[in-house]
């Protein structure tokens, strides 16, 4: 059995507290030996990514603590009891198998009476039959004429990354010749989301995909009716164009007024759903199942290496456990992703989700308060570009930042232009490189404003291209972070309490039972 | 004359630090007191906007005492100076002019021989005959056909405000019927952003503006190049199709590349160049000069109330006050900002670049260290969407995070659907009034996952709805809180040193002039 413990009760933790200081990135970084770091300081993942932590403020005896933390914290046995089926999401009572979609790492799980990998499989396996006759225009509008358009509805978990995904992948797909149909997403409450995107959308040849694990989620049921209102305006037959991603149990399941539902069920969190059917539907018809099924691969394949025992093995834990002493040792209570890939521009919104959503809490897994600091907030944008932008903070700014980058060695297109001697791309590898030693190193120079302190940490991913493989390992790795994260911070990183007393307030207001200053904002905004 | 002193010599910022824990958001918004608070603690803005402070940490003492911080930091006056010319940016010895783009706060401003007011308009006098004579096909492509979509090729400044304003307004252009040209954005180095935005645009009708002030930008020549090469694969004269923004002096003015060019100077800055030609050429283009005119009454009508010496009075002002309160006394190092509005999608992209760029920074503006923190981190994403994505942790982590909503009585568009007895637009209003009183107000429970510990918190500023004019206040808005901000923290606002480091060791990996770490990261990344 495993001990859940408190991150502050952990021999190991209290070993790490003595090592603040101890590396100074602006001379660990400086000559031979910051050559050194570069090369010993790596593991290989999954896919041909590798993650570098040459850059960040360990050394080899932080390391060795840090391994011993993980031992002691059980990191690879809570992760086993996680993917064996175990009730991890204590409060919800629910088990957390999201794993399963991609592969199997432990034994068989049963719940609800079925083997849950097979009917996750049966169901990869019902939109990849449906997506190729829709693909094969056996499946199509009214006329009979081919849809070629798909459109998500959905929010947070249902929305973020089947839409980072999506975008991570679609010039991939144009390249390789596999866009099979334009993706579009429909998530905010705001009308004006849905009128700005079904403005750009040929209703008649679009399929919209109503994405609700519970079949209640008010602002994706009311962008649903938008959009049949839409399509009724049209002359279109609203079933002939809609598919269900939801529960078995939810009243959008074995519902005739959709063309096809595909499930999920409770053991996937939505933030966790991208390889579930959440995910599947939406990719599946855009870029073709066997493009999903090599996006999974890639997920199972970094699922793997999460189930490695030694951290220096595991670029999972070990991303995690250096995040946890930059949070909880040397005090950084912010995290910055910074993707050199114009195709992952919407990545750091999704992975903001999942890392805040899950480990934003002030109560441990048993509901009681700790000590000691939890989820870091995470924010990112694309290299070049944020480099034009908040960087100047990041380099000069009080406060220091640990930095996550992302960088591949080929584009996703064959396409490049030569300007001063490189190429884009070569530019691009060159100043994400440059700035992880400018962040390192610093740089003196006798006008102050000019000075550059240094010892600002960063990791970096290196992959050879962004493919669905490397896709998929990518965002398995940062699943298995944030799930490693919530196992050393003993927090329960799979429910999300903190957004109810938003809804059932909103509720009151829109039902006017509300007095005091709830009143007054609402009036305040026309209600 | 002004003085330029340290926050933490000021008297009334010492007077501040008693006043912390004062306001506890739980009780002060509770009952007749928080409605009468919500009544007392707001601010008229420009263009029907207003500001609001009620779930802001403070009280009528500690709002006497910032109105002190105010006037012995001499606010207003330092503000006048700017206006009126005075050399503000001492690191680049460079007046701050670009609220002389939309209107003139105080007397004639003369620079390099010229009135720098008259320059700017007669800048926006050609933009918009240009823009005219495309919308009316006198200028066409090759073929006589006109034109239908503009692309933005720049980055940093010339990049993320034009494009956060492109956004907002385009769906109620097309509400309004003053869609004219659809925009798009190239800006990353990396050759998949070129790529993926060409793929989408029909080249032959098709005006590109190449944006660098400097006329060097290394990733703006690179694009253009990248551009060139297209336009030249598709048989098309680049000269017919590309437009230049810069300033007089570089290698882009005067150039017979370029079908026009339209001119900036060095006293506007990248990040608050949007009411310059950079925003101007490519807003009066998709929408109109006329449209872009109006988003430049808004935000100088908002200017002037920044110039009000009453922080009660001034929204920027007591806005920025706040937000150091915040930071320096209460120790909080992140804001998000949060609209509710779809169209709002990339304003907080563009004003982190605002503000982290402004105020990121640890030395005075004489180049001396301070002892206490500036900029802060600001991130965000439209509600209601981040409600289903990162409130989790604002609600229920371990760290405050001060919040920024903005939102609008109405949509930008007529269109709606009523779900459940309320349409989109009252459900969309319904959230954010409800997430304030969460946030401040927090809730009890028996089961402690499931308690809000309230006390977090926020402002909102409300609109009747986001046309061109409010728009323009908005951004004006906070252009000038961190203006103000940046006063405060002693700080030039108005450099940049911190990007420059980053940009010597690209070109050194580039020319293969590395050794170290340097050398070892830019050879795992090919180079």
């Amino acid at each position: 059995m495993v001990a859940w413990k408190n991150l502050d009760t952990l021999e190991s933790y209290k070993a790490l507290q003595d090592t603040k200081g101890n590396v100074n990135l602006t001379e660990a970084m400086a000559g031979q030996n910051g050559a050194d770091r570069v090369k010993k300081y790596a593991i290989p993942m999954a896919e041909g990514l590798s993650y570098h932590y040459a850059a960040k403020k360990v050394d080899d005896d932080i390391l060795e603590k840090l391994a011993s933390l993980a031992k002691e914290a059980q990191l690879s046995e809570k992760f086993q009891e996680l993917y064996n089926g175990a009730v991890i999401n204590l409060t919800e009572n629910r088990r957390v198998l999201h794993q399963l979609t991609r592969g199997q790492l432990g034994g068989k799980v049963m719940a609800d009476g079925v083997d849950k990998r097979e009917f996750y499989k049966k169901e990869q396996e019902k939109i990849a039959a449906f997506a190729k006759k829709v693909h094969a225009g056996e499946i199509t509008n009214e006329k009979g004429e081919k849809f070629h358009t798909v459109v998500q509805i959905g929010i947070g978990g249902s929305d973020l990354g089947p839409r980072a995904i999506y975008l991570a992948l679609e010039n991939w797909a144009i390249a390789n010749d596999t866009l099979k149909m334009q993706a579009r997403f429909i998530s905010n409450v705001d009308p004006d989301d849905p009128v700005g995107v079904l403005g750009g959308v040929d209703l008649a040849h679009a399929l919209f995909i109503v994405v609700s694990k519970s079949g209640t989620t008010l602002e994706t049921l009311t962008n649903e009716a938008f959009v049949k209102n839409a399509l009724a305006d049209a002359g279109l037959d609203a079933s002939k164009h809609m598919l269900a991603v939801t529960s078995e149990t939810s009243p959008m399941a074995h519902n005739s007024g959709y063309l096809a539902a595909f499930f999920m069920d409770d053991y996937i969190g939505g933030r966790y759903s991208t390889s579930s059917a959440v995910g599947n539907a939406i990719l599946a018809l855009a870029f073709g199942p066997d493009i999903f099924a090599r996006f999974l691969e890639g997920m199972a394949a970094e699922d793997k290496l999460a189930a490695e025992e030694d951290p220096l093995k595991n670029p999972e834990m070990l991303d995690a456990l250096i995040s946890v002493y930059e949070r909880n040792i040397l005090g950084y209570p912010v995290t910055a992703l910074l993707p050199y890939s114009q195709a992952l521009s919407r990545f750091p919104a999704h992975l903001q989700q999942a890392s805040m959503e899950s480990n934003g809490k002030s109560v441990n897994r048993f509901g009681e308060p700790m000590n000691y600091s939890t989820g870091e907030v995470l924010f990112g944008e694309p290299g070049t570009n944020g480099q034009h932008s908040f960087y100047q903070l990041l380099h000069q700014g009080t406060d220091i930042v640990p930095l996550q980058f992302i960088g591949f060695r080929k584009s996703q297109n064959e396409k490049d232009v030569a300007v001063e001697g490189s190429t884009s791309q070569m530019k691009l590898c060159a100043n994400v490189a440059a700035q992880m030693i400018a962040f390192a190193c610093g740089k003196d120079d006798e006008n102050p404003a000019k000075r550059f302190s240094g010892d600002r940490p960063s990791s970096i991913i290196i992959g050879e291209q962004l493919t669905p493989e490397s896709c998929g390992a990518l965002l398995a790795h940062y699943e298995n972070k944030f799930m490693f994260q919530g196992f050393l911070w003993n927090v329960n990183s799979f429910d999300q309490e903190g957004v109810q007393l938003g809804k059932v307030l909103a509720k009151r207001v829109l039902a006017h039972d509300t007095d005091g200053a709830l009143k007054a904002f609402a009036e305040l905004l026309g209600i």
